[in-house]
């Protein structure tokens, strides 16, 4: 068999959409979009509907919907809730359709759009993702929602792991040297991964904001099968 | 002492310029273009003049000025040489002013010219380079030309060296994740830095075109004191 493609990209700004229409998009943002996502499924959310801007969110919630929507960290004022993970609980999202639109996640979301499939990556759901991706036989773009369109260390991290799982089953090659790179920083978080992730800026930025609670959940391995993937501009759990 | 501030940029497509007016830009495009020109000042070239585009490089040369010049690897038609530091041997480079435009490498240089300083860096010069820049007292960004736009290796982990020097200089702080991943991967590549070259891109794409037989030079470390900083539209030897 013809091993497959996997590259990764460390920024929204430097994706290349044309170069990705027949790959599947893995979309990593895990502190915290990704996460709060993967959660939101665990927890029995119908669908989740990305929105990339605030208005937008506001004209949905005068509609009724559940809005989860943050800005740096902070819930914005007329949503119900923000971007923890820890909001999306059983009680709250069961059966519900969530409208979300954080800083960075959910405006990458649409960048993608152009790809084979679009789905959401995190370490919640790291087993079972990287099984649904073998078996789907395409192309793989990992692509870190970073910071501001900057490299951020826990997006990649998780890359790397997706991505040592991957070329571990032989079933994926790559000369990417982002892929490389983020596998070998995957080498040195792994041993302890709380701590490696102590280092990043993102995890400082949380940490001032008190919104570091969720970090120990969002590093935890295989909370969920869920697979988020994008259909028809939302998002619906793969299994 | 307050301490400096480091950062590093894996692409061009990620450098903001207007946050770094008053720092030190330190350009690093290690396979081949800084080591190249870093070459060149050690054998007694009197400046070297980059320009980013073919037609004004041609224009250069109907002036009767030496030009280097090449494209993806390739010595351009009408250019003197093109893109390996062997190139600019002693009996060529000796005094004289050089044209040089490559693939990635000089169009970098134009993008930082609003910087406080812009210097080239590479292992050829990175002991004298790291001193100066100690010396200067300055924020510094290492910025990494990469591969059309593209994260590389090469760059990267000669990125994490030079921070590394920095860092336990303890004149300088960071709380910028690529920095700090530079270095981890500086840490990984250092025991056997030419093994771990081996899987970049760039070795591969050098090694495709037979232009892989300046990669060990372009891996020893300080060759030359000099360091290549910009003055008024062309770069000269600091020392």
């Amino acid at each position: 068999m013809t091993k497959r493609n996997l590259e990764t990209c460390f920024s929204p700004a430097l994706f290349e959409a044309e170069k990705h229409v027949s790959s599947i998009v893995v979309i990593i943002d895990i502190l915290r979009a990704s996460s709060a996502i993967c959660t939101a499924f665990a927890n029995g959310a119908a669908s989740i509907i990305p929105v990339a801007d605030v208005d937008t969110a506001k004209e949905y919630k005068s509609k009724g919907y559940l809005v989860a929507a943050e800005r740096d960290g902070f819930v914005l004022d007329f949503a119900d809730f923000g971007n923890s993970p820890f909001n999306f609980t059983k009680e709250k999202v069961y059966g519900k359709t969530i409208v979300y639109s954080t800083t960075n996640g959910t405006g990458i979301i649409k960048l993608a759009l152009s790809s084979y499939k679009t789905v959401i990556g995190s370490f919640l759901n790291i087993g079972s993702l990287t099984r649904w991706l073998i078996n789907q036989d395409k192309d793989i773009l990992l692509l870190c929602a970073g910071w501001k369109s900057k490299f951020n260390i826990e997006d990649t991290v998780c890359a790397g792991a997706m991505a040592d799982i991957l070329i571990r089953s032989h079933c994926y090659s790559t000369i990417c040297d982002s892929t490389l790179a983020a596998i070998d920083l995957w080498s040195i978080a792994s041993p302890d991964l709380h701590g490696y992730i102590e280092k990043a800026a993102q995890r400082t930025r949380l940490r001032d904001k008190n919104l570091d609670d969720c970090i120990e959940f969002c590093l935890s391995f295989d909370f969920t099968d869920k697979i988020p993937l994008m259909t028809n501009g939302a998002l619906f759990a793969e299994f």
